[in-house]
């Protein structure tokens, strides 16, 4: 089956909600076993640099990452707000961009922009249910301080 | 007949576009007669707190409210801007949650974030038109002096 | 042919893309050869009042202005992100509302937020691909000093 612009933005809506409820075991179930998570600052990226702030190359690993975060999530406490934007698909389905804004809220219930950036997924439709096989996070915004309090 | 994604999204955007339009007797017509609307900072619902910063419990009373809106804005002009991200469907398409970032710009041209947070819709399906029977804003930013100049 | 929502979509996260991007060709490309563009501040819109940021009533016209931005921003460097939401789809599919946030990140790897607005296009549906025939940017924000460095 090719995925439809539907069944994209379902996995897109489902990703960001899944991340601001704090349900990171059904979020690492969007990704593929063999999969790959990398956030790269879009300037080394445009630049053909690789060094990326986060660098995934398995589930486990990726695992690992959140699990680490969590951990570090306790003296930093926020709830993050994804809004994602209108999707665009290419190579028949198998391919997704989709811009993004994600909001942090302190405890205070002060509400700032915490980074801007781009998707770029590469899917799996091997399966029932469409997943991520390679995510790339084209980061527009590097100046933050407490970049990885949780995934982006 | 149960709502498919276009539906679901035809009425997000409607009703962010109705506000931001100031078109709020057309806003109020996209609630069933009978209907709940809340708003309720994100901490309270998480913390199981049910002090609710809007509590209508019917359309008339919805109606009372925004007529009370209407008087007040008069002291506090300002646009808005909703900017609803992509949603999740629920329960069949009896339901949504839909994250949204609302702006406000001032009399001067400067524009802020105004509030994030989410929307929880539970729909109505027994009309020609899918409508709002019960929706619940979750909001994440409480830390706003102006709060109810509009509805979210 | 009609076009529905998912046509729509594709070709509004194509427009915002393509800004971002920086492939102002392609995005060029998404407007029909006769075509109208215009940015007006919307208190200008709605106090009837008709004076453009930006009025170009021919591709060729839009063309030159690219041109004269991209000049420009060889001293202002800085990348955008558009996130725009759910479109409001009109008159059969030949209309388009939708809202948009524009954010900037410089150099320094700092993202604000530039302006918010609304997008009227009215669609071009007589070749084989979706186009804009008229493209309304109605701006919230108008207090923005270096306001025309890319299109919106």
């Amino acid at each position: 089956m090719t995925p439809d612009r539907a069944a994209v933005c379902d996995l897109l809506a489902e990703y960001g909600a899944l991340i601001d409820l704090g349900q990171l075991d059904e979020w690492l179930d969007l990704f593929t076993e063999e999969c790959r998570y990398q956030i790269l600052p879009r300037e080394n990226y445009d630049g053909g640099l690789p060094a990326a702030l986060v660098f995934c190359d398995s589930r486990a690993m990726l695992e690992d990452r959140i699990r680490a975060l969590r951990e570090a999530n306790k003296y930093n406490i926020h709830t993050d707000r994804h809004v994602i934007g209108l999707p665009r698909i290419l190579d028949g389905g198998l391919e997704l961009e989709a811009p993004f804004a994600v909001y942090q809220t302190d405890q205070e219930g002060e509400t700032r922009l915490f980074a801007t950036g781009l998707y770029r997924d590469r899917l799996d439709i091997s399966g029932p249910r469409l997943k991520i096989r390679d995510k790339l996070v084209l980061l527009d915004t590097f100046a933050v301080p407490s970049l990885l309090a949780t995934p982006l």
